[in-house]
């Protein structure tokens, strides 16, 4: 089998690791920048060097577009006209109803894995990127279903688990669970700004807990990225957008009737909510088991986080997630603990206890 | 000296200890509930139960006010008509402004001490809970000068850094950077429960990266405390929630005309204004050395976020601030840590390297 890979950074390099040591491909690379190229090829997560797309996809069997979503459409469509009639041509952008559009062919299959997001460069790629991750393809009834069953199979062998997804809700689900989120950290620091110079001089911000620290954690992400997700996804993210102004206005509303019931009920459903949405896999989590919360107060040296992971991961209790607190001073602070389960909970809460420090339920 | 403590939950707990400890104070508790009392007794934070509030107001030189936000008027009410002519009477509510103006009194002096809202319980309580907070205190013109001057030295016998602030300001830097995110993780948790009702049975949610999870932390926080500081707060976190609006109507503007270049400057400003929010203090951070975020890939077993742990412990690198993000099947994962100032970046990036896992800077 032969593959090509149109843009070698830490996506295509995984993919091009994972294609020669779980389908024994040979791999094409084509990268606009040689240097991009020559890593690639050092690294072998290509076995050769195309010159041009043309190059590159000549006699492959699939063909991933790989380079930055700006670009994947005039790459899909170079790629098309090259390709062979029976070869499949996918991409990994993060959003999937333009490009769709765009490459109305048969052999175009759109594809998103979930994985890589956070660190970029070949040089991080690796060829176990995929295992376990949710890998959305989405075809179309035009769709070839022998290529489409070819790319499919391929996936499975690089350990992802391929999802077949209508384009315009992948979009949607995109722009409410990953976009959403980045504008509202931006706006969140915007206005945290405009408080912020309403103080005098040397008035100091309030260290006002975590959680505007854990909202605002994304504002600004890599705008070479996040500028092409943004107008890529415009459409979804728009309604989306529309959707929250909604929402915060019945929330005025509720203030504005100062209903105290009616606000406590608010908010318990808005638990109930992170709590479906968390037990529904959002998470990541796979089992049915719900995600506990412990929350410890520490001091904050070093050493404290590694002595409760280790007294956590030598009992064998997996620490889903965690967030530290720190005090003002930075010398006390709170931990917080996702576990998986309540033995999980139960083990942990005895272990921080054991080891000197107040813990408790969130 | 006598200090009168209103409620001995965790903060008045707290009170009570550290004004034994750091002002050889006597203290009297009172507390509706009787257990909540005597426990409070026989963990020595406080000397005597009153069984009323005249009871331990009578003779004190310092009242506090510790109970849930929706009775402090009440109580600081109840508890100015019984203290002294020389008594001073504070509170620790998260909101000031509707407080200072049911208890019109120069005796009286409302306060938030920024600690402890983590956990809850008389039994967490502990004399150096204060040491290194921000201890708000919102005098007006007709304060007691004599009497603020010494309610700020007993804070600052507590270790705590008593920072005077007008009313309205606080309550409105409260609801923008502590009750705004709180809002919007309701609501952001609310939005994807609705765009997950979209999904057909069996199709799973995507594990869309750690910016949802992040950003909806604190959604449905506790009811009993968050639906009166929503209630208390209402007035300023209506004016926050009409600016979200507002700026949400500008992004999507911005998304609507498709103009990359506008929505990438709007991306780089949010980057600046996070950047100089927590250079300002917002984490806590008191050096003027910018916070540095490395992100590392790692396998996803006990034991990996020790390693780390330990060997920046080891080396005298404090981790600020961090955020394990699992990929789907919990095989591996993305760390995130925030470090302050370029050395400690350089250091922590290298000692990462040194274990064996990619590491990059976010």
């Amino acid at each position: 089998m032969k593959i090509a890979i149109l843009g070698v950074g830490l996506i295509g390099g995984s993919i091009g690791l994972a294609a020669k040591r779980d389908a024994e491909a040979r791999v094409s690379g084509y990268d606009p920048e040689p240097e991009a190229g020559a890593r690639a090829l050092a690294l072998g997560a290509i076995d050769e060097r195309a010159e041009t797309i043309a190059e590159a996809v000549k006699d492959a069997d699939v063909v991933f577009a790989a380079a930055p979503i700006g670009w994947l459409a005039t790459i899909v469509i170079e790629a098309l006209e090259h390709a062979d009639s029976d070869c499949v041509v996918s991409d990994v952008g993060s959003t999937k109803l333009a490009l769709e559009l765009a490459a109305n062919d048969g052999r175009f299959v759109g594809g998103h894995p979930l994985a890589g997001a956070e660190t970029a460069g070949v040089e991080h790629a690796r060829a176990d990127l995929f295992a376990g991750a949710s890998w959305y393809l989405t075809p179309t009834q035009g769709t070839s279903g022998v290529l489409y069953e070819r790319l499919h199979r391929l996936l499975v062998s690089f350990g992802a688990q391929p999802t077949a997804i209508d384009a315009k809700l992948h979009d949607r689900l995109m722009a409410c669970f990953s976009h959403l989120p980045h504008v509202l950290a931006n706006l969140l620091v915007a206005q945290g700004s405009a408080r912020a110079q309403e103080l005098s001089s040397g008035e100091r911000l309030p260290a006002a807990g975590p959680s505007f620290r854990d909202a605002t954690r994304v504002a600004g992400a890599n705008t070479a990225i996040w500028r092409d997700i943004y107008i890529s996804n415009r459409l979804a993210l728009i309604g989306e957008i529309g959707g929250t102004i909604e929402r915060l206005e019945q929330v005025r509303a509720l203030l504005e009737e100062g209903d105290a019931d009616a606000v406590a009920a608010w908010n318990d459903r808005a638990r109930e909510q992170r709590d479906a949405l968390l037990g529904a896999g959002l998470a990541g989590e796979t089992s049915g088991e719900p995600v506990r919360e412990l929350r410890a107060s520490v001091p904050n040296r070093p050493g404290v986080v590694a002595d409760i992971a280790l007294a956590l991961g030598g009992a064998g209790v997996n620490i889903l997630d965690m967030a530290l607190s720190p005090s003002p001073d930075d010398s006390q602070g709170v931990i917080a603990l996702w576990l998986r389960g309540e033995t999980a909970a139960l083990r942990g809460e005895q272990l921080i206890h054991d080891l000197g420090f107040p813990v408790a339920r969130a």
